[in-house]
């Protein structure tokens, strides 16, 4: 019986409780939060969970190369909507995938890794069943698991809704990855299936706790002139951006975003004030955010990547929205930033602009059309996607060069950039392209990676054009690292990897695609190729592009980082 | 100061004691230990590390597209060296390569697993470090790794040569992997260099004990008539099967491999008795094992995918020996195979060869060549690997119809199957591949895998290739997972994988190669391409041929073990 029975009263006709399997109740759970898409690869142990999926009309099966690329596409996925999940066998597709949980976890990321893992009955201390260590110990991976998620269940039949229901919701209260092991004989056991919808824990904070939040607020806030505000990654994350808008409109606050939030304030509002990124930033992020009285940090984390090494913004007055609410050394549990941003719009009141923040730019862009013919270079390159960009758009940029390259830009409305740069894991776009692609089909992905950072998760190309999506991928070959080149001895021969030609990639991985491929090694190239890429996009048709740079040219926002990582001790 | 100065009188002309760094005291252990590659990504804490390793003249630093390729290769290279290391970064680095670690775990290989983290300067509660997860614990990755190595250690100056030799030994005295982390500014520290050899843990077992296992062997061994050895995957790791073959000619007695030890007994012997693998056994092999009145087990574990599910040989009169020795229900600490296999040797008595054993066959091969023209089936392809097969081959096949239709040849003199049926992971044979041709340049390598393992590791056929190597590949092209086929669900949606055009993938990851690809959709063509590929190898050039098989066709062993699986609970 499926749990879809349970919503339709025609067939609910007996006193009894609907029925369904562990495997539908968790499915139906997900489709509820918002899945669609369930990625992962098939094992022997997780093969009775791929066929409830089968059974589903309402989640599609997205089989992935690998179980990494399983896993940063279910996190891709997740950021824009609010849910991901992905399959994998015990033992071998598990540990494949646990760089991306981690990542997950860093990143707040509610990723459900659903695991298949050997029926109980098979369990024998006298046997080493393939894919466990020896010594009948079958907890190796889910104590693993434990370090990178927020929480965990081996489900039996007799406490799966329960357990289902209470990993769920941790993973969306917390915006975290959670781990659920599924024994293959326990996958198609039968359990009643979900009555109402599911529950929210910790929603709703305590009416104390927040009054007295907001009573802080109006005496940190009165005396202040000089607010900003500075916007994280958690905000999307929480579904708060739009809050943030209407926070900065009231007090006409300026609103500088850090890299992880590249596109989560619009850039056309005259209260942006630009990229923060520690000493790094344009003077007007910088000014706006160190030079105020009192600094609103809309779930920022800091971290070295983000703002430049070890600095950190002035701490002295500053209230700090995360899961929980902090004003200095005051922390208001539950004060999650729905209801924190709520009191601080209702405290806040209008000001004039800050006259040492007009007329200053919010942009400080290195990009730079250089000339027809001239060779291609990173202030170039961005040039070039800089015009290409449409409103809307979302750039998906791999930690190195195309991250940092990409966080100068200037967003159109509706654009954003989607990274990695805490994990900072390379290699995490192409699936990542993926997940977003099919997270948000109306939308036009554009994919920057460097060459390392494809090799990384090559093969996912294979399944990225296998689902008939039509991404723009710029390939940035520079003969390997570069962004460790920048960091430390820049010759070293550990830096080069490969040299591939990946116009002749698509034909390997993808021969029924009819991908457009080129090669720019010129700045008018890639304005040429950039142009047949807007057409063909446009058309249905893929579109790769190999845009060739030099080993050590990187944009100056990355090479700032770095030298700043370099002085904070690394 | 190089820790080869320590070697050289000229210099150590001070009384005081020669130092190195750190990362120069681990590499020096190292290359005394056997090693001269390690494999790896760089990173930007373990710049040092690779620093340390450009400076050795005797170590090749490999770098690979993905830390799991490195993890792979330093174990299919630690299985003929003895040895195998790996260097990967923090966090995002080390778990991607953990799956190849629990995989070394499992199939008992000494894998160095070296990670270059946060220097110690660095480490801020107050700002998160990239790569790690927030909130200032900088364990949970080594506690991760202590799930699925045999010893651990984060490197200090004031105790890291105690710790290295200590970690080291461990590893070689128990064939598992191990995990170092050096913080990047401990591994340029300044320590005493290594003064004598490596110490040498628990070699040397408790005489009293060996006495009493040999007394107990002779009181076993004195009245049976009918004693069988049992080769498993630990033998070769330990380096003692030349002493099988000594116990076996002494013995006059009959011999059985698993398949985890194909080509550690030399199946020319006329003691070899074929392919033990429970109930799909070989008869020759299963009234060897099983009809005998002890049973001698080297280096066997009890495996489900080694021994047909939950079945395993009779117990009540066994001989099992591995890391320690056990005869029946007792069990000798310390004595391990070495000691073990002389007091057996000098034990045992010349027995008349075994009347039911006489004219059965050590084979019963499915391969057959049927016809010039017919279409490519397991049969036929695995006829025409068999005609290909010299002495000496290293044969390495990946989890799925290629091990198991591998396992069923008859090996020449020397050559060998390499593979890992016991943690299974797909895509394990492509960097394997690697590994190997690197710890023994002089054999031949032949990579067979199934497509579906070949698209895990794919981008590291660039690596491969990369190092001017020249292995022969063949691609079973048969439209998916077909081992999962096997299993279950034949014709589900979620056995099925991307196509890709393996011809072109050459050109794709390593254009500089100039190598021959060839595709063989018949018998006849198969028998061509490895007529070419014998050419080609022999003159440097790398092939690659596409072997195009139907989805569902699977050697009769792996058909018989996927459903001795699924009776036993799976």
């Amino acid at each position: 019986m499926n749990a879809v029975m349970a919503q339709s009263p025609l067939t609910n006709s007996t006193p009894s409780r609907p029925m369904t399997t562990v495997a539908g109740y968790l499915l139906t759970r997900l489709a509820e939060a918002g899945l669609a898409s369930v990625f992962g690869v098939p094992g022997d142990y997780n093969l009775p969970i791929l066929d409830a999926i089968a059974g589903r009309p309402e989640l599609a099966w997205i089989g992935m190369a690998t179980e990494q690329g399983a896993g940063y596409a279910a996190d891709s996925y997740a950021r824009l909507r609010g849910i991901g999940a992905l399959v994998t066998t015990f033992g071998v597709g598990e540990l494949s995938a646990i760089n991306a949980i981690a990542g997950a976890y860093a990143e707040s990321v509610p990723v459900v890794h659903i695991v298949g893992t050997p029926a109980l009955t098979a369990r024998d201390d006298g046997v080493v069943l393939h894919h466990n260590l020896p010594g009948g110990d079958y907890g190796h991976f889910a104590r693993m698991a434990a370090e990178v998620t927020a929480a965990q269940a081996d489900l039996r039949p007799d406490t799966a809704p329960e357990e289902i229901d209470r990993v769920l919701s941790i993973a969306l209260r917390t915006s975290r990855p959670v781990y659920l092991t599924i024994p293959a004989n326990v996958a198609t056991a039968s359990v009643p299936a979900p009555m109402g919808r599911l529950p929210q824990i910790g929603q709703d904070p305590d009416p104390a706790v927040l009054a007295a939040f907001a009573a802080h607020v109006r005496r940190v806030l009165g005396p202040a002139d000089r607010v900003s505000v500075l916007v994280g990654h958690l905000a999307a994350r929480r579904g708060v951006t739009d809050q943030v808008r209407d926070l900065a409109v009231a007090g006409n606050l300026p609103v500088a975003v850090v890299s992880a939030a590249k596109g989560d304030f619009p850039e056309s509002d005259p209260r942006f004030a630009g990229l923060y990124a520690g000493p790094s930033s344009v003077k007007r992020a910088r000014l706006a955010v160190e030079d105020a009285d009192v600094l609103i940090m809309v779930g920022v984390t800091l971290a070295d990547t983000v703002l430049g090494g070890a600095h950190r913004p002035p701490g002295t007055r500053r209230i700090d929205l995360g899961l929980q609410a902090r004003i200095g050394d005051v922390t208001y549990p539950g004060v999650d930033l729905r209801e924190a941003l709520t009191a601080l719009t209702e405290a806040v009141r209008p000001v004039p602009p800050r006259a040492d923040l007009a007329g200053l730019p919010a942009w400080e862009t290195s990009a730079a059309s250089d000339g027809r013919d001239r060779k291609l270079t990173q202030a170039s390159l961005w040039a070039r996607v800089q015009d290409f960009l449409r409103p809307g758009d979302l750039l998906i940029a791999d930690q190195g060069t195309a991250f940092y390259g990409a966080a100068e830009l200037t967003l159109p409305d509706g654009a954003h950039l989607v990274g990695q740069p805490m994990w900072a894991s390379i290699g995490w776009t192409l699936p990542g392209a993926l997940g977003v692609s099919l997270a948000a089909p109306d939308r036009r992905v554009i994919l920057v990676a460097g060459d390392g950072a494809m090799q990384q998760t090559a093969a996912e190309l294979g399944s990225l054009l296998g689902q008939g999506l039509t991404p723009v991928v710029i390939v940035i070959n520079n003969g390997g690292y570069t962004i460790e080149r920048t960091i430390h001895r820049p010759d070293a021969g550990y830096h080069e990897i490969p040299a591939w030609d990946w116009t002749q990639w698509p034909a390997a991985v993808a021969p029924e695609s009819s991908t457009v491929t080129l090669r720019a090694s010129s700045s008018h190239g890639l304005a040429l190729a950039l142009n047949a890429a807007s057409h063909h996009a446009d058309t249905g048709r893929p579109v790769l592009i190999e845009a060739v740079l030099g080993a050590s040219d990187v944009p100056p926002l990355l090479q700032d980082l770095t030298q700043a990582l370099a002085a904070s001790g690394q």
